[in-house]
């Protein structure tokens, strides 16, 4: 069977996340929507494998998947067939035949997400559905000072609210930086591995120690506590960007 | 009475236009919406005045607008008080306390308006809000070309859609601007009064230009002919921003 990998954009806001639901009636995914027309496509039904589970409410500017066919469509016209289909919200960026052993997900080695936080006493109507806002201009040094800590090899466990967490809270930071000028905060992090609201938990913390509320020397506290109470509150999703999945 | 001048940014994807239209009952006006909040805050009907009357779906980074009245709250108050109660696509900017004498729309001098255009494949999900979609790119040094015919003081009746307009077609435009790369078009205008869909006509028709459809040196036949079937079509309204009002 051929093996299709797609590059997909989506503004997450209307979605209950990446990942179906099949226990849920009500809930709508963006895997529900592009195995849908997939499945339209090849009169069958099509499985997708998303690299990433991006969390309800979250947007991507690349999300990585792939599927299996038997069809001879070609690449481009898989593509526009799909950009046809599909709400306005989601677009294939790109559609490529790639090794029948690929696996969107199982060989993602690393994966890097962006969060927006935008600055002032009003907010642009044209960010506000893609940043979290934030009155106070937060300070970007003691916010850099902070995230230091948490580079590296680390058991994360007090940035998982997951108390029936079995596995591994051990994960790798590759890189954690933050921009920041008067009227935005850019955080990009890249890390081997996320589990659900990891990234957002990081930059509530992120932002406490740039408000003053933390000092920024109380992030190894945090993270060797492996304490959910301890970490900040779990920045709004409408911020956060899946930005890249690398698979080298 | 106090005199109150608003600063104003709104996402019009989802309104009938600025001005109230009271013979409609389904219409929904971003005025109206504003009207709402003011008569609320005072306990009686409120009026508000706006510089431009956009169009349904046309957007604004800067509509000026004012009102009168009694109330003795400060400015800032009033200012909160909006954008407490205004839906999420509606924003002040700023209010001011002006000269009685002044009136949002009789005393404007000239507008800025700004258009713009996405070029290629896929359009992002992020911006097909907010951006007319051009699979084609346009040249830009044949839209500027074309544009020249247009600076100065002419009849633009070739560019109203109005056959029942009885007021003079004659205006002055002091700058048409068309910026461009690889990923967008960008247009700028500025006038001293533009008509409904007069700046998308002109867009249509310089797009005409940058697409090849027509020749540069045809614009001034265009304008001369006073003949809207010349003209090009009406661009989209979702990738128009009025962007100044001048009252100098």
């Amino acid at each position: 069977m051929r093996n299709i990998q797609l590059t997909i954009e989506y503004d997450g806001s209307r979605y209950d996340g990446w990942q179906k639901q099949p226990g849920s009636k009500s809930a709508v995914t963006i895997q529900d929507k592009i195995e849908d027309v997939l499945s339209k496509m090849e009169g069958e039904t099509v499985e997708v494998v998303g690299a990433a589970r991006t969390e309800a409410g979250v947007h991507a500017y690349h999300q990585i998947a792939n599927f299996k066919t038997d069809s001879d469509m070609k690449v481009y016209e898989i593509k526009h067939y799909l950009n046809r289909f599909l709400p306005r919200d989601i677009a294939v960026v790109e559609a490529l035949e790639v090794p029948e052993r690929f696996h969107a997900s199982f060989n993602a080695k690393s994966f890097v997400y962006e969060y927006k936080i935008s600055i002032g006493e009003v907010p642009s109507v044209f960010d506000r559905k893609y940043n979290y806002y934030c009155f106070k201009r937060p300070d970007v040094a003691k916010m850099k000072e902070a995230a230091k800590a948490l580079i590296g090899t680390h058991d994360f466990k007090a940035f998982s609210d997951n108390k029936r967490m079995k596995k591994s809270t051990i994960r790798e930071i590759y890189s954690l930086d933050v921009y920041g000028d008067d009227k935005e905060v850019l955080i990009t992090v890249h890390g081997d591995d996320f589990w659900p609201h990891m990234v957002r938990i990081i930059v509530g913390t992120l932002l406490q120690a740039g408000l003053g509320e933390i000092e920024p020397e109380d992030m190894a506290k945090i993270l060797e506590s492996k304490d959910r109470e301890k970490a900040g509150p779990t920045a709004e999703a409408k911020g956060l960007f899946l930005s890249e999945v690398m698979y080298i």
